[in-house]
């Protein structure tokens, strides 16, 4: 008979409702003091170690990518993942370096000590060369810069709050590193219909603060809130924890300012929800990853803020009891539902042994995290007490707790989202990040595992169920060719079987690129060659990302 | 003091509630009989007078169009909705239409009579002349078809359901009809994820009705769901009347198949809701009218169906209590706020007279039609009494009626949906579709009014307020180009000073393309240009529409 273990914080209305329907456990355990919610990427730079040179353009790699380290004529073949030889770019020379501190003066920083973690991606797993980074603040600044780099032939890297997993956000060589770090200013922002304009380097989490003072929510929210800008965002369509409810950046962006390669600005910024005159152009910058321009100012439609958030967590004892938890949950909890997140038992291990978070339940093979968002508390937690009744009378969780209060509610909420910090830890850990159709998403996990045996250190899936969205990671306590020769491309084809998606949220970057043939025709590939020359003919932003080497 | 005039149907919940709280008129009135649900298309066919011959080419205008009417040296300057000079695309030739009827038996129909009403749109505005209907069945077949007409240099007009308002559905000339109509088979739906994929062809009023079978509803719904092809939907980004709470097609169109001019087949008919493998193109053929690929398949993501759905007629005394009216009730209806549409005291004298609609509360300056859509009957009730009780204790809003029964919801509803349908009856309509800070919709309606004083008709303003779309009907008893000229650019002028969009959700298509530059800067049309020129290097896809006739 399964029973609610644990109701750390819970509504009047529940408490009473739980405690006549269902068994409760005597012992009321607390949360772990350490689960305060905390973003990956504020644990980045305590990862990079300090550097005080910079490395040679020939080591760029650091992680994933091993072409320069094998020379020879018995040297393996190259990961598609590596990057192919530096393209014939400009090198930058004295009169660049003039130009630049010229127009942004104090911000064109040459110190390799400042640098080193802008050439470096968080994960630690790629690290390029640049030997500059600009700090524009303005729009102008921005065009005036790529006016520059394109007429020079110098290739760009833009870099927003450098989360990114897929070595999208960091130089692969010497390019000049543009980061929207000063390009922060909320813009305007209407009240009436909550329609938000800033420019692209505001944080998310300050963004989100600014707004929750005026009774609005972004409609985004992932684990990295507190470093990744918006523009970064954006170009790289993040998805994160609300997509469930609130749709993706291609509904919920309603303008976008761009600079073109050759410094042109694009001027897209509308704060209107309808626009159907023309094309809508702003579409093909979203999720481009800086390779089509650069994103300088957004305008995006924001919820109102729910007057009732409720956070479960729940143990199940399958993945299928899971699935079912989640149609339960859907037909039940309805319009208020905002996010169905889930973890499986090897995440809670990873969490106690290096996060030192504790279990808030009894140890289960799954764990999921729902959340309801509403404008009524009564009704939501009466819809709540309703669906987690059935869910455990029925036996699809067999534990469970409720926090309704704002720091119960981010603990809970830290269990999902620092699972990417905690798997840092673990030594070396190849990530993936796959759509697939909802029932399949766990099965590619117990596949990897039974492929893999012990060759890997562990094995473990995450992800947003709501989605169909599976983070699936694999650690090793090193870089290991060997066991990357056994992943992949086993991954991508498991994946390509059952029409999958191998990047759901996080993008192709450099680490990607060369798979995107497993989901995607080669036609449609073809067709994104030709936007990328039409907008970008020297190839000069954001070389070796997104595109795959060889078009076909 | 407001009260309450009429509850026609109500749950028990609220009655009680209204009973208690406000004060009720006595006479309960009945909806009319002839307020049925009806799509304006449905009442195309009967506008369209029997023709059995076609038109000459040189009368393709019938509506808009005055360029050739008008010859010699005192012509006034042609409206900038006229269309340029026929293109040199080829003419029809015998061995043109023996190909078609060899890869299309029996479906290349070139009898003028079969033809007729595919030539001319509903509204009796613009006709072309078109020798030739092609009606494929499968995505082969349109491929055949557009590249034999690229080869050929052949123009080719997609059409739908052809239910446009913009002259975008019908050709200019002799433009080929490649019609979707009997594309319209369901592919798949998945009653977990709810992702339906199927042929461009089908009507959407019969996705819905297969969907509600399957206790899930389509994410967008409009007056002429009854003729409109889910195909045309897509291409013309189409909004209507959940919009505001599903939001756009472009975060609810999940993948697309479209068969480019040259008769390649773009496959990016993904099921999945989050891939991020590259550039997402086919949000770049939501809203391009056709003009950049033919839509021949669609996968969309549909919302669970309501459990519970009100509608509720209310009446204001000014716009502006309107408008509070919209913000009380974003507020207090929260996640189960559906619709909020508007209509004003002409569109209800037109609804009388023409459709016999009979009103169902009392006289007002203003009508509001809000629907909710939750998963818990009580709960709804209970919110929507909370705000009513606000709205009409506030003096917000003067009087109104609750429907909760599926006839009366329709009856409710199709005060708002028929208005269209009731203008057909005026003579001639003038049709504006602007986007603005919903603040300033009805403005333009009284500056309207003011600045034509009696040379039109009426004036009229119905739309979609929470979307900050407004629908400006300008009617008068036949074609004037005198109230034209009045009209315009008057009306995009005023528009483009408080950042409106010119065509909120109708389109550009052939009346509107030339004011593109009222809501996009020349940057921005000139990268449309290039990307039309990309994609259909011939310009054989529905020309004369969508892009203006000089790109600056």
């Amino acid at each position: 008979m399964p029973v609610l273990q644990t109701l750390h914080t819970i509504s009047p209305v529940m408490v009473g409702i739980f405690q006549r329907t269902l068994k409760l456990r005597a012992a009321l355990r607390h949360l772990s003091p350490h689960s305060t919610l905390s973003s990956p990427a504020a644990a980045t730079h305590s990862l990079v170690s300090p550097c005080s040179k910079l490395l040679p353009a020939t080591s760029w790699q650091f992680g994933v990518c091993c072409r320069k380290l094998h020379t020879g004529a018995d040297r393996p073949t190259p990961s598609p993942a590596a990057a192919p030889d530096r393209l014939p770019f400009s090198r930058i020379s004295q009169e660049d370096l003039t130009f630049f501190r010229k127009i942004l003066p104090g911000r064109a920083i040459t110190d390799p000590d400042l640098l080193e973690s802008n050439n470096m991606d968080w994960l630690k797993s790629v690290k390029g060369s640049s030997e500059v980074l600009l700090r524009p603040q303005t729009t102008e600044e921005v065009s005036q810069i790529l006016k520059y780099c394109n007429s020079r032939n110098l290739a760009v890297n833009p870099q927003g709050g450098n989360t990114g997993l897929v070595g999208g956000s960091v130089p692969v060589y010497d390019e000049i590193i543009l980061s929207t770090a000063l390009m922060n200013n909320i813009l305007t922002f209407d009240s009436i219909s909550g329609i938000l304009t800033c420019q692209a380097g505001c944080v998310l989490e300050n963004l989100s603060l600014y707004l929750e003072e005026r009774d609005y929510i972004m409609p985004l929210d992932l684990g990295a809130k507190g470093s990744c800008h918006i523009g970064g965002n954006v170009a790289t369509n993040a998805g994160g924890l609300r997509l469930l409810r609130y749709g993706s950046l291609h509904g919920t962006v309603l303008g976008l300012e761009v600079v073109l390669a050759d410094g042109r600005v694009l001027d897209c910024l509308a704060t209107l929800r309808k626009d159907n005159t023309g094309y809508d152009l702003k579409q093909l910058f979203i999720g481009s990853e800086g390779t089509l321009g650069i994103i300088t100012a957004v305008s995006i439609l924001c919820p109102r803020k729910p007057k009732s958030v409720n956070v479960v967590f729940l143990g199940c004892e399958t993945f299928e009891q899971l699935l079912k938890t989640f149609q339960l949950c859907r037909g039940m909890l309805g319009e208020i539902l905002s996010a169905f997140e889930f973890l499986d038992s090897e995440c809670m291990r990873l969490l106690n042994t290096h996060l030192k978070l504790l279990n808030p339940i009894s140890e289960c093979p799954f764990y999921v995290v729902i959340e309801t968002s509403g404008s009524d508390p009564t009704h939501d937690g009466e819809k709540l007490h309703n669906f987690l009744e059935e869910a455990m009378t029925s036996s699809l969780v067999t534990d469970g707790t409720v926090a309704t209060e704002d720091s119960k509610i981010k603990a809970l909420w830290s269990m999902r989202e620092r699972v990417t910090e905690s798997l840092t830890h673990e030594g070396f850990t190849y990530k993936y990040d796959i759509s697939l159709p909802v029932e399949r998403i766990y099965q590619l996990v117990t596949d990897m595992r039974e492929h893999l045996g012990d060759r890997a250190k562990s094995v473990v899936g995450y992800g947003h169920v709501g989605d169909g969205n599976l983070h699936l990671n694999v650690t090793s306590p090193a870089k290991d060719p060997a066991l990357l020769a056994a992943i992949e491309p086993f991954v991508y084809e498991w994946t390509a079987r059952y029409n999958g998606s191998i990047s759901a949220e996080h993008g192709l970057g450099l680490k990607k690129r060369n798979y995107i043939y497993y989901s995607k025709p080669s036609q449609a590939v073809a067709l994104m060659g030709n936007i990328k020359a039409m907008l970008d003919p020297k190839g000069i932003l954001n070389p070796y990302k997104t595109l795959p080497d060889n078009l076909k």
